[in-house]
């Protein structure tokens, strides 16, 4: 087992590669673990990154001739191919997993009933296999999972979100007891339900298998390149502006870009954390050169720097760019308006020095999409996926805020 | 929608099938779905019913035959034939589904990897996809499904476990605050962790689409006849004895008639819930007409009548039945001893008039493993299932407790 060897499932997509970049950048002996079905995903939804990404193998071959330095890549649909994940276990020994290969947008799984049946059986069974097969293959291998933020609900109980774990007292026959409890899941929507359910998965496996966990909570992702992405454009990262796998502030800011009204859907009274893309990678390289010692419980990092308000937001990319907002009646079924805060100790105390919301990494960012705005689709900005049946689409909006 | 017509999924099963009899005894039109898996598992298992179970159409038949009343079957893989279910519920427009189509050991779940495997996929996608369909058709359909007081862990916090839901007090900003949360999850096995998982799926497609949903966390079923399974020979309940699906009192029973010491795994000081099977199929009826107001939170029952500890138990059979106690090493990876205790006043509230421990109950049990005695094959009563790679298969045991 060798400490430098890492396997990125979903190594190929939007977090995956920027991480895979990292990791071979500071010696790691990187395989790739992917089905592409990200890109076919694309091919389904009739939309592409707004950035044109190569394949998978001019990405690698363009890393070895830039650096020197060798990217596996092995075809593998891991919520299917587990004997394959098995072998590939035994042949790398590696000391660490990353596991990406989930379906991650919470419009996407609200679709239809396919989609949602596809997000349920594609992240329960990924993330069952690489557990089955740490178990199976008698290695040690430490797993790092990406999770979300929105496993806690966009709520708080007056307090800011601890790491994973709430400390509770309950009335029992000898008098008030103190508990420590996985804080209690809040999913809100069937991608959320995926990974509220991994956490139950990786609580039982940990505790019958001893496995090394750290499962990392992360905020919405903002920005798209780093230091290793911005090397060649060979390299470029995904950026997704679509309804569906557009993160909110790259919408905004890709919106800004073209000139069309910022989408803003209900209020814009949601509270929701955030990361930037540079340490989201920061954060997860963190996490492998950390590992829970063996036999400690699962580890749970919220890997979030900063929360904010989306219309605040929406009226931040206003001042900055003299953009409008448009308010579109919310798809999703969620509050009018919360507030949202985050504990995340563990991160800061590993050295993590956050990237917040700065203008500079504002105009970068509308600099990449600036880049490619010819490439932009425009019927496919407005939200279609409607998270149940009293919920209609509004390709209108208006310029007032809707409930 | 007709208030009288019932889908039973999993309803060829040891609780489905005397659950079907006894609603269409009470006048419900009942369809049951199954995809006969439990049958087609004795044979990978090289092991079967100690009572002869008649082929589903020779059970339905003769349930025409002897009543006049028609139960409808359906052969679908609930985890995988969505499509089929949708059309079902279509066509036959229920007013409930019971569901019980999942894979219900805990042994048979650690058996290997795949079994985990299997059990996770069939039991995660099964749920979903009667949820999916229910808010897919449109239809106001009341789900039933069965859960297992495992969710709750096998120990408390000092308190009878309450149905489904704890009150906890967290120190928040603005002082101490009560929150009512779902019993912190603590599965036991790949077996436990997918009920704990079902959970999470119910709290979700409640909230999302108002879906009425009772689940019903059931202790550990003894006996296996009903007023209607007695009546006739073809209508014969299964009765397992075997080291996976064979539940502990009956096993003990049969183990008694035959003259095989009682297995008790590890000191028996577990505690562990029972009901009898009559009370499991009087309990899913109950549930069926009573169900959750529309928009009313998930119900959750304690389905259970009583908890006794193992070794005390054995000690009460050894005293019917002039046997001895034998102890082998603990496949199981769980607490040497603990206590249990249940709230379970809703079904009370409801009528329930409990059948407890009673030798009268206990003789006929043994009544039923004399009569097919030598239908037992005495290799599969040994449980061979081990939940880590510290287990190993204890063939012999010790007249001393084991650890």
């Amino acid at each position: 087992m060798c400490k430098k060897n890492v396997i990125v499932f979903g190594g190929d997509g939007f977090c995956g590669w920027p991480l895979c970049l990292r990791l071979s950048n500071a010696g790691y002996n990187v395989t790739v673990v992917d089905n592409l079905v990200r890109r076919k995903t694309d091919i389904e939804l009739e939309c592409d990154s707004l950035t044109p990404i190569s394949p998978l193998s001019v990405r690698i071959n363009a890393w070895k001739e830039l650096t020197g330095k060798e990217i596996k890549f092995e075809y593998i649909n891991v919520s299917d191919h587990y004997h394959r994940i098995l072998t590939l276990f035994d042949r790398v020994k590696p000391s660490a997993v990353v596991h990406y290969a989930e379906q991650r947008a919470a419009p996407y799984s609200m679709k239809s009933s396919h989609h949602k049946r596809y997000t349920v059986n594609n992240n329960i069974n990924a993330t069952h296999n690489v557990l089955c097969a740490i178990v199976e293959s008698g290695l040690d291998i430490h797993l790092i999972h990406l999770g979300t933020t929105g496993v806690y609900g966009y709520g708080t109980a007056g307090m800011k979100i601890p790491e994973g774990y709430l400390t509770v007292k309950v009335d029992t026959d000898g008098g008030e007891k103190e508990l420590e409890i996985l804080y209690p899941a809040s999913p809100g929507s069937v991608y959320h339900l995926t990974k509220t359910m991994d956490a139950l998965a990786f609580l039982y496996y940990n505790k019958n298998d001893e496995v090394r966990i750290t499962d990392l909570h992360q905020g919405i992702v903002w920005g798209t390149a780093t230091d290793e992405t911005m090397m060649d454009e060979r390299l470029v990262n995904r950026f997704d502006y679509d309804g569906d796998y557009g993160t909110v502030l790259n919408r905004f800011l890709m919106q800004a870009v073209i000139g069309h009204p910022l989408t803003v859907y209900g209020t814009g009274g949601q509270t929701r954390a955030f990361i930037h893309m540079k340490d989201s990678v920061n954060c997860v390289k963190l996490a492998i050169d950390n590992p829970p010692k063996k036999g400690e419980r699962v580890k749970i990092f919220n890997q979030t720097t900063e929360c904010h308000n989306i219309h605040i937001l929406a009226k931040k990319i206003v001042r900055l760019t003299d953009s409008e907002i448009r308010y579109y009646s919310n798809p999703r079924n969620e509050a009018v308006k919360n507030d949202l805060a985050f504990v995340n100790d563990s991160f800061l105390d590993l050295g993590l020095n956050p990237i917040t919301l700065d203008d500079g990494l504002l105009v970068e960012a509308m600099d990449i999409a600036q880049r490619y705005v010819d490439r932009c689709d425009r019927d496919k900005i407005i939200a279609t996926s409607m998270w149940n049946k009293d919920k209609k689409v509004d390709r209108k909006g208006s310029k007032k805020p809707r409930r």
